[in-house]
């Protein structure tokens, strides 16, 4: 840290890493509530009034972390894509062949599309967002398709994984992981573990049995 | 038939089995015309009057076929998912062990996915129909689920099909196809055929190579 001066450590005002921290917290707050409100409700249905009301602030308080409502869904989008290439980037850590390495990430995309902002990311359609967020959310788009295809591809070229189009590959995966955003709730029979294990072995083995 | 009176062919009018064929034919083209507006830019960002506009006729005469945006909505879903129940009917009747029933209705449904209708499915959510519509939407969907979930249910009875959990078995499956529909673009480079048989080829064999 570069401080000129030492704080007084008895000001009652507080220090600038304190109120750094519970900025994030109260921005974090506005974000989980915006991002249950949308999934339920949809984003043009909710206003910035209601997610205030639901955090028992005023308007102008949520204007204090975000500009506008488009600002907080793309943060929304943002956070749910982000977890996943988080999830990319573990899973090459890992080591393995790629197909060990597409479980792992499978498994872990799997846990994400039944939480909140990874309900969000396949929830939101390209139209709810304004132009520039829209850049921005296809381009996080493409980079996440764009991790998922790596793993695949190198499954290809070692030869744990089936050769074919990468592409398509891809799309078929993560379209079968990103539909549990829409079946998946909370108050449902099947843990998020139990959906992971199974979209592995179905995915990995297929539907025929293998003698 | 069950007419009363021959009518007279010199009659001006049109016979009231051509008035009918004319009704349907201009009903579907407000369909067809609406639901490519809504793939596009979202049901609420299209209003009946820009549907109007685009098929040269006046905001009244579209109000003759459909009462409200609501119903235009639910028809171009309903014809989406009949498609579909369509598609699961002539597999049945096509006969074949479970597995085989299976690879026809990936393919078709595959298929569908690429078409303006089985677009409109996937991308409305719950929350842009009416109560009303929703509750029939929805029942489709099930009826849908269901006779997926009868073909898996069949293969895995008869060894054909990788005994597992039936419905999550169906959610993979038609997660992999409903998501087509999200990227699927028909300038694409990809033939609705070419993709519905590498999403068979995928979903039967799985991703790891057969020995």
């Amino acid at each position: 840290m570069n401080r000129r001066q030492e704080p007084n450590p008895d000001s009652p005002w507080p220090k600038q890493e304190e109120r750094e921290r519970e900025r994030i917290i109260k921005r974090d707050a506005v974000l989980d509530t915006a991002v249950r409100m949308f999934n339920e409700k949809g984003f043009r249905a909710t206003s910035i009034d209601q997610v205030a009301i639901a955090l028992n602030v005023t308007k102008p308080t949520i204007y204090h972390y975000f500009s506008n409502k488009d600002e907080i869904l793309f943060e929304c989008v943002r956070k749910g894509l982000q977890v996943t290439l988080d999830a990319a980037q573990k899973v090459e850590k890992q080591g393995g062949n790629g197909l060990e390495r597409l479980k792992s990430l499978i498994h872990d995309y799997a846990v994400i599309a039944t939480e909140p902002f990874g309900k969000c990311v396949t929830r939101t359609a390209d139209h709810d967002l304004s132009e520039a967020s829209r850049k921005k959310f296809r381009g996080l788009k493409r980079e996440t398709d764009a991790v998922i295809r790596k793993v695949v591809v190198s499954g290809m070229e070692d030869g744990s994984i089936t050769p074919g189009d990468p592409r398509l590959v891809t799309f078929c995966v993560s379209g079968a992981l990103n539909w549990i955003s829409r079946w998946y709730e909370q108050d449902g029979s099947l843990s998020p573990e139990e959906i992971a294990e199974t979209y592995v072995e179905i995915l990995i083995n297929g539907l025929a049995p293998r003698r």
